[in-house]
């Protein structure tokens, strides 16, 4: 496996959709550079916050090849390949691969009820079939697995994975996989929390994944920056501003489903700070309705993102 | 929508591979014979049984094409569509529509963490843009929603679905449901469960949905037709020996997943009797060890399914 | 251990309670003999129905002492003891088989996170203590522990219990329970369901122990007979119109909790048809609100319960 | 209310024990000295490691009562007074308040089905009946409640509760938490994890309740005292030396229970310390076997705790 050590801010890029529910070439590449004229160290395409399994195959295209031609190579990109079971996800790896990401994103299967050791055999048929890095990630809330420490540090050893992102909310156990993981220089972990980056960060994580990151990079890169340096005042005073930010994923709930009031949270406040066109998301995902889009407005207007 | 009131024995119809894991189309033309001439009342290509996240698009069409074209109208044929998320579902729902089934079998979507509301939004929109019947299905195991009686109701009357699979196990839940529908006489309720189904029979269900089916059609056709004549002693002989047969699903687990063990010993008992090909199930599902295999070969030799 | 087959309808007595929340005597013999007088064949006194973990000792023998002397005999008493622990079951036992019951009634241990295999050392441990037979309570919505075939097994092969009370709502899985205990005609199977009831019975089990049976002990015990007599048709219209009694525990959400409104479901309707005095629960319970009550009684006029 | 704030590291004291499983006065006492001459800030007496629910109120009565005496007003004792239900805890909390404890540690009811709203009434009957400050236990592990942030802040705002212990595990959550009452200096939130405290010094909690503080109090008191000097380096190498010790809790399972390996994993390790004369649970919890007490051994030579 070739080398991807990936580290810093890497946001899971939000898909702006024409009023035809496309991909919005226009919008996605002004993310594109809003995101790395903030200073972000990397690029996560095509993530659940990006609507990953809601896309088809020509969709998730679209948006690799505009953010990647946007992107020129300035950061590393790493790609989502999300869907329910390991040759569709297969499928979905060869198009990224061909298209010229750096490397992939991988979740356990989902729909099917499946298991630890499954899960070990579907990431090495993954990995045998594609030539890519491949970041792990686990995101029980979604795929109904969380992938134990002893899953994670069988798959490193049989070089299937370089690095995990953890959107698993157990920073407990994170930490611990973080010992386990601690002389393992080619290793790196990310943490896929908004509200507990500074945390990771002490913990040693390597970088984060914000789904926010779309909506402030410049925060998470300050935060980072801050960490970096061991200014851990300044780390958690940047961390509180972005969890007053983060409350704009609450807005839309009981109106919405979870995934439309946070999702559709990122693109109300990034449409209305002016870096996408639209912002619905696809269907059937209802839009967040007036009184949480002025709620959002507030909110961004009180952290100084909005004037 | 037009009419489609499913009654009886529907098997979701296993999906039998290839060594190349296409779909084995002489294996396929078999089981859909073994299925007819053994009397049941309808078919369910592509449930979750069918493997059905596991195909891709030109596998599901041509697992639909190969067992209409062997069924040639003698039953009707419905068709799950199961994908994540709305529009990728409708992708499915219209190459099945084109291809001639009678109608649609739908979850709720999956991985986005949704809500009854959206539900709701999800199968109008599907309804919206295909112009076939569809079946409910409700399988929270898999999709991690559990579709209410008030979104189910809601459903009916906004005449988005004409019908119901449950698959969620919640036998005293479906009863009610049932008391919900009993003056809807253009409303079906079929049980997913291999192993009440007298139950759901004596309590009004209008039919059964067995994966264990595709092993012993004329079991389930028997009790299906000792409940329709009232002869519950029959139905309940009958239900006890498919129970001793259902053990079959238990052999796998925990060499394998608990759907590579279910399915898996559906495959393998399907194998062993003479009626498909290969007993391997879609990648990355591993095939049930030695010992399991003959075990279930005890099990079928003792309820007299194999000589 | 003693033998001890209970059969039939058994319920578990509410305990009603005076305005300062001791066990209201006059009222809890007027149940008892409710239930008596209309043919149940046992009782279960402190249920989960009954209130008990909401009771200390004092009320726990209270209620115990009241229900036996009014019962003189008349039919087989069980009794619950549950605690979260194991040697504060034991004083629950002790002073249970002190004052004169027939039985046991012990779930796994709860709130301290457990197993199994420490289930089964619980029930040894219980069993060695207080010589009474001990019938299973599966209740894992309570005790988050689901009881497994297995460990059912091994405790009936250890002696340690003699029936089984299964209140999961899994009736596929009390179905295969059933079948591995068909050849120990000492072991008794009792569903806790009250809306599938005539299911539980088709399929083999000795009884039910259902809430319902405090407002409509005779509705059960004409299901229970007919199913007896093989007369399902019978059982099923008698379970139908129960299920529409049974709409009575929905009438307190949101208001108050799902245990308040199901316990409070059945202390409102027997208020209402003078059985006992009030219709309180236990503190913190909240009363159902008034346009619950309305419902009830709705519901109650329209089954034929109350004139 | 009385003030009550807490700070610092305040265990929950273990609970050692006789053979015939009364309260070893002698090594309680012992365990006491060891805490406050370590310069832990508080004692959490009767929390989930001290075996509260195992444990009757004439235990419960020794345990306080030895504690409080042996701690001579050193530093503050609030006392958990956990049972499922609300007058029972009140029992509880009048012998403790009789005691001489500083205030109360209150859980949710758990075995009942219950509810946000619901727990709000139980906490007010609670404070309502025995004049102590309350800090309220989030633990849905053990209870299948969270406190929501809405509930914590009506409680607060009613002048229930004057703090939060939480072991939600939802390090996200708490952090939002703490956000929602930082204007409120009246507040105190202590975690009740053991590896990620840095994390939450760091956001602002002012204190822990650590499980493993019986084992190692000098290590989390000077992981505290750098927090507090703002040296996070120190703090963040403390952490993770008391990561590395609290492997012992994984040492008894599948023998035992996750209970068991737990609170077990602490009182061997105690128990080789020299700090406890027996390291056995309460029944029906199992010993770790000697592979594990050997790993234990291993584990606390490592970390420097065993000579």
């Amino acid at each position: 496996m070739s080398a991807l050590k990936l580290h810093g801010i890497v946001p899971p890029v939000v898909t702006p959709l024409t009023p035809d529910y496309q991909v919005d070439e226009v919008s996605l590449r002004k993310v594109i550079r809003h995101l790395i004229d903030n200073g972000v160290h990397g690029l996560f395409l095509l993530g659940s916050t990006s609507e990953v399994v809601f896309l088809n195959a020509k969709q998730r295209a679209d948006a690799i090849r505009i953010a990647l031609d946007e992107a020129n190579g300035a950061v590393p990109a790493v790609c989502g390949v999300m869907d329910p079971t390991t040759d569709r996800v297969i499928e979905n790896a060869r198009q990224a691969k061909e298209l010229g990401v750096d490397g992939l994103v991988v979740t356990s299967q989902f729909y099917p009820r499946t298991s630890q050791n499954e899960t070990i055999v579907h990431f090495s048929m993954i990995r045998e079939a594609v030539d890519l890095p491949i970041v792990a990630y686990d995101i029980p809330v979604c795929t109904q697995l969380k992938l134990s420490r002893e899953t994670l540090m069988s798959m490193y050893e049989q070089k299937l994975i370089c690095g995990l992102k953890d959107s698993s909310g157990d920073d407990g156990n994170m930490r611990m996989v973080m010992k386990d993981f601690e002389d393992k220089p080619d290793f790196s972990i990310l943490t896929g929390s908004e509200t507990t980056v500074d945390y990771a960060l002490l913990g040693g994580a390597h970088g984060n994944v914000p789904g926010l990151g779309n909506v402030d990079p410049a925060g998470y890169v300050r935060l980072y920056e801050a960490a970096q340096r061991g200014d851990w005042d300044a780390a958690r005073a940047e961390q509180e501003r972005l969890i007053r930010v983060f409350q704009i994923v609450f807005q839309g709930v009981p109106h919405t489903s979870p995934n439309a009031s946070g999702v559709g949270g990122f693109k109300t406040a990034m449409h209305l700070m002016g870096l996408i066109s639209h912002r619905h998301m696809s269907r059937p995902n209802q839009l967040i309705p007036d009184a949480g889009v002025e709620k959002i407005r507030q909110i961004l207007t009180e952290t100084g993102l909005l004037h």
